[in-house]
């Protein structure tokens, strides 16, 4: 974690993305998005192996990408991640991508999975944007972005764990962005509505996956592209939230 | 908390309150308002001082009160308390009327603070919801009410805890609503939007009590006839959600 | 229309409701409401045969009501019946339970069509605002009420007519709200989210009524409820919208 | 109007963007970033001269752009342009940029007055889009945009009417998306928070543009970026909302 990355890193352009996993999982997507557009790329997430080959990936598509393996749910590790990136250049865009799913009928969920939903989730969206908000503050401009999910607009079983703590964190990023905007930080929320093709659906659900025929997943790659966007959007017209949904999701 | 209430207790109609504290406080006045009507109130909260003196109130207005002290982060509390009440008549309404809010800029709200806000807030509303849903599904019918915010509704600095875990909270008596309404069990979430006329206000921001003017501030004898009404609702026309404030409140 | 109703009007408390039809639906529901709480009753609606038994309906149960035919849609029906009301007593609550309904693709539906249900619903609403709060403001108190739906909340085919027109109204019940309300006026917006079990459903869809069992419909009488509740809230403690939805009812 | 455009219309790419006044407004900003991408832009308004302008503007700019004087709420005019469109290319977006605006306390709000800013605003929007959707869908894909406020989200006087209007026609948006979503057709609604830097408030607001500051108000050329990024979106990651507001505006 300590290499040296660049001759001159205070001239490297950063982007910090936290919960990535799997290549084909929306992290590793965004990540890919910005290495693209030039960005050195740190990511997070809890395994080394899967940040190894999401690393690699960049690399050999000839970007600059490096692991900065850590549990969003810990304010240590973030923190020294965060002290970590200011060596390797200026942190311009972090994005905060990690979630803890769990589906059951309410009853049958433990008090240890209705927290550890809003650990992952929602307290791991605090501490990262605390962590981020240091040097994007520090260098006077910047983007923190959130990943978000229909469940933050609407709590419904057998998703009453990951609702609640989808809901927290939007509440978290609209105070945010009324904090952080007028200090020239874009904080957005995206709302994803709608499975992901990836990774983690391909595995469970690949008969879902199967019935919603094509395009009817949404494409990390074009998720990605919306998160590019609010990073290139203007400040006089900057988006606090977006949804994104397949063109014939019912909603 | 083991004393012998009635003489025939399968017929006393029993009202739980979680989140009392001051007399004049919204918790007690929900208290009052239920023994008022006939229920046999059971209180819970932090302070066995605060409990008693409500519960002194009830019983010499001709009311039945008892004081089931408890912490509604504690899983265990509430749970023992859901099974003693049985002991004392039939469970019909339970209202979850706790919250911990802190007010602080967004950086200077430490992990511990954002938190606590959650644990008493959502995580105390699972709990809480939990340990009443057992009974009230025994009784096949009955009142689940959560007392809400206006930051539930819209994260914005200094609350950006509190509005966070009252988010989480929301989303949550969503998901509840849902899952339990057709099992018989009316779940709603009141939005307070405004400063109580309380003990908490009076003592903490006096100059703003007196700014707001006669019937500036919400009284809570008027907000608990609100919950009275919603357990009263016939239901064909549940409502989920109400919002409360004074006429003058800007909104 | 100008009967003399009581030898001492101005002592009469009035309840004005627009949008009255069959016996079996909300606005008769809501009349016999009031009329049984004591008010004297104006009902409007278009057709002089509907009023004319709702009316009697009321008399036979000993209350009071009076028929004043009108169109929502027009101005001058509607402040002609609230100059005449002046001399009936004093205006006390005014609902507007008027709405316009179609039903098709969008693409199907005609200019005139989609214009007929803003007319009904919204501009309706707004006529029937303006000429009751000349007499409420008078008065110095009152409640305003409006009976809105699901649709106000959510644009759906085929629906969308109906959708934009209830969306314009539950706008302008939020406008009332923010600007008569610090003149006392209190004005509330009712999410009616279900079939009513009303004259209309069980005539134009007996099979819905049927297959929604017991309960599953809006018992008129139990959302007239609500509105009286709206209007016997406190003013510390006013709601600006309630939705109502059966038990069982999906949402 | 109905001169020769290009020796093979059907290979031209046509935006068709109602709503356009004056060159410092949003509608010229939306044209000319189509026509910088290459598309042939049908620019459509009440004003032949203000057109006109915009027009030769872009053909300056080496574009290429038409003007099709109209009236967004004739049904007529509308059909007639868009019957024009297809003898000049293939329709690929629509945009729906007209409002109209009426400031006042809502007792003095004529019912003309409130009927005029949901003619324009909301009816404009349901003709506009029929109008469009013909040839969109003939084509089989493209997007059909609408230009959002605040307002619709939240009644608030002394923008009554407008509010209603806007909220009305957000409502249509929601129920085109689920009805031409599956049809390939992308429908967003964009709410513009905030004060736009164009003509308008330069003339009649100037004192408000000089105490926003630099970067305080919406710049046109930025509105416009979204809307591009809105039709570059894949289809399987579509945005149907969207807002937009400078970063230091108060929400």
């Amino acid at each position: 974690m300590s290499e040296t990355i660049v001759s001159n890193p205070s001239h490297a352009r950063l982007a910090w993305i936290a919960g990535v996993g799997a290549s084909a999982g929306l992290g590793a997507a965004l990540a890919r998005r910005f290495a693209h557009e030039g960005f050195s790329v740190a990511v997070t997430g809890r395994s080394h192996e899967r940040l190894a080959i999401v690393v690699d990936e960049i690399r050999a598509a000839g970007g600059q990408a490096h692991a900065f393996p850590g549990d969003v749910t810990s304010e240590r590790d973030l923190n020294a991640i965060a002290q970590q990136l200011t060596a390797h250049g200026t942190l311009e865009v972090a994005i905060f991508n990690a979630a803890g799913a769990t589906r059951a009928p309410t009853l049958e969920l433990s008090a240890e999975q209705f927290e550890a939903a809003w650990r992952v989730t929602t307290l791991g969206g605090f501490l990262f944007a605390r962590a981020a908000l240091a040097p994007l503050l520090a260098a006077g401009r910047g983007s923190l972005l959130f990943t978000g999910a229909t469940a933050a607009l609407r709590g419904r079983p057998p998703f009453a764990a990951f609702a609640s703590a989808k809901a927290g964190l939007r509440s978290l990023t609209q105070s945010l962005a009324r904090e952080f905007g007028p200090r020239n930080i874009h904080v957005a929320h995206v709302v994803v509505d709608g499975g992901i093709d990836g990774e983690r659906l391909r595995t469970s659900a690949p008969q879902r996956v199967a019935e919603r025929g094509p395009d009817g997943l949404l494409n990390p790659d074009e998720i990605a592209d919306a998160y590019w966007h609010l990073h290139q959007q203007g400040r006089t017209a900057w988006s606090q939230e977006i949804d994104l949904r397949p063109f014939n999701e019912s909603f």
